[in-house]
């Protein structure tokens, strides 16, 4: 099937993928006296009476906002507000579909941090979480950042801790099959940007404590000169202990693990086979990965993964996301701490039973229903032992 | 039925009252590349390079914001974005059971015109039209004058316009069972705020000739010192040409028509029996309106509306705003002008035929299943006359 095709079929056919239902019955006089004035007054009473029953009254609590700007959407790059539409009302039937959470697309006509952050802010009162999307890099680290702190409702960037989330949990089972110790590792990241950046965090706080982030100027280490962004300096001060210097091919010897969140085709067989024995490659470069999964397995790795459905162990955040929200609204969480996003890459990797577990399936399918039941409910978990 | 206590228990019970609906199938991996990733692209780049595409491959054409900033919600007043929330949802769901109209409520925490006016327009790529709700007189002209100018989608302040289009066809209606020329007609109207600046102006382009607006300082003239804002000021240019001065009592003798968006009681017995015979009231001030029903009807008034769904001819922007901006979105109109709400009037009054046109019954009943239908033809064909 050709799916660029059939996509603008079907989203011509329906005029788009999302559409408003009624939670509460509306067919006769007494209904709308009730769901309309004059019976709508006492819930608008009692949430001015005590702000906090908007939770009991309203849909805030299983609402939440898809935010973009439109600067880095899909490969595509900066295509504007409106043409970015598409994706998050995408993003809001999987919240949907997966998880059962309400949300609502909410493109924005500026590239402005600042208006950004103030627009999210103001809009905040009806949405009980905020899920930024396809916002460029560096700004989308400073508006989440922003946000979290001056919004009392869980903000998650989905394009970082998503990404972030799914790969820890496709490592965490990577490993029990190669038999690695999370702590003995040593993982090459190539791509530091924003999913990059989360995925570092992320393995860190996961118990990785070899590191090494690479861009197209090499690794990154304290000191270097070179194309140092501010969140470059800070990723560098926290990964490559060793102070390790020289391109992505220096990087990858000796390493357990590639984690590409880059471009395709930048890693060689012959690179590959100088990492240590049963690697591990996850290549998510879209559409095409940062080697193709033949390659791979043909150099030795044990175990890959890439962004593709048509290939084993899709590294898909759909795993991630909507039980994230799920576990974090019910939970009514201000935020979504680490642990409560580890906990979610925990409950990803443990439907996997060990029976199950092998090279070409170490993470569930996004249609495996279980799962954002389960990551809702650790997630909930976390937010509550908070 | 107790309407405040049943609203709470089912407010409560479903969480509110809107959720997201899914338009287009996920039900496999080929569906889950054609919503989302890959094929979503397609969409994307198709309206990257031709804007106007957002009609045919997203929501937009179909989906209201309902932007309100809490500050004059029902008779409740400024009680904040939180509290405003239940009657937005209301809006969104009588949007989507009348019109079928996808509604999302978006309720502001600032109230600020110039941030309400900066947000609307930084969020307005995702929606096809602005429902302007419960926003405080002055600041709400000024709001929706600025946002008409300055977005290329219909902005629509229901408080204002809906209000005057369901009082313009209660009246065209309501002239034809006494046999009165709307030309030859005095109106008084109390109460110019919102709701009755906007009654006036489209009694005025419905063929009115002769309106008399009173406050609580009595009569708008030009040259009247006390109480003149701008938008009075306005008024009074373009109404009582008699410069009639006095209070509401004054200027109710010898009127053919009132019509308040005032409050309780605020007509006697005794003035009604000022007024001309064959009187039509219309008194909406909601809970209580201006003069009790049956005590109007005693003083000779021959034709009865109020606000309330428990007397004959309820007034009710259900009739209105669903079909208005159905038929605006259907012929994507950049605005929605003077023609195009006289035409929802003229659509209304026409729903009642000659045969069922009584003095209890002349608008349809909000339940009336032509009604958005109807309205939504004729403000399409407005629209596209222009």
């Amino acid at each position: 099937m050709n799916y660029f095709e059939e996509a603008l079929k079907r989203h011509a056919e329906t005029k788009g993928k999302i559409a408003i239902a009624c939670k509460m019955k509306l067919e006769d006089k007494d209904d709308l006296s009730i769901a309309y004035t004059p019976g709508v007054a006492q819930p608008c009473t009692e949430i001015h009476e005590d702000p906090s029953k908007v939770y009991e009254y309203t849909s805030k609590g299983n609402l939440v906002a898809v935010v973009s700007d439109g600067t880095a959407v899909l490969g595509l790059g900066d295509i504007g507000a409106k043409a970015a539409i598409p994706v998050m009302e995408g993003k809001a039937v999987l919240f949907k579909k997966f998880g059962d959470v309400d949300a609502v697309p909410i493109c924005l006509d500026t590239k402005d941090p600042e208006e950004i952050i103030r627009t999210v802010k103001l809009l905040a009162p009806c949405f009980g979480g905020i899920n930024l999307e396809d916002i460029s890099s560096p700004k989308c680290f400073e508006i989440e950042r922003r946000l979290e702190e001056e919004l009392d409702i869980p903000v998650f960037h989905d394009d970082q801790h998503g990404t972030a989330v799914v790969v820890t949990a496709a490592l965490l089972n990577a490993l029990k099959l190669v038999g690695k110790d999370i702590d003995q590792i040593k993982v090459v990241l190539n791509g530091p940007g924003a999913a990059g950046t989360a995925i570092i965090n992320m393995l860190l706080v996961a118990g990785v404590k070899n590191v090494v982030a690479c861009d197209s100027k090499g690794t990154l280490y304290e000191g270097r000169e070179e194309g140092m962004t501010p969140y470059k300096k800070e990723l560098a001060k926290k990964t490559n202990q060793q102070q390790l210097k020289g391109d992505l091919a220096e990087a990858v010897k000796g390493a357990d693990v590639f984690v590409g969140v880059s471009k395709a085709n930048v890693l060689s067989k012959e690179m590959v086979e100088t990492m240590n024995s049963d690697a591990i490659v996850f290549a998510m470069a879209n559409p095409v990965p940062e080697i193709p999964y033949e390659e791979a397995l043909a150099a030795g790795v044990k175990v890959m993964g890439t962004g593709r459905s048509d290939y084993p162990n899709q590294i898909n955040n759909v795993l991630a996301f909507p039980g994230i929200f799920k576990g974090a609204l019910q939970a009514r969480a201000r935020d979504i701490t680490y642990d409560m996003k580890l906990a979610a890459a925990y409950a990803i990797a443990e439907l996997v039973s060990e029976e199950e577990l092998k090279p070409e399936y170490i993470i569930p399918s996004p249609f495996d229903s279980r799962v954002a039941e389960h990551v809702a409910r650790r997630v909930g978990e976390a937010a509550k032992k908070q």
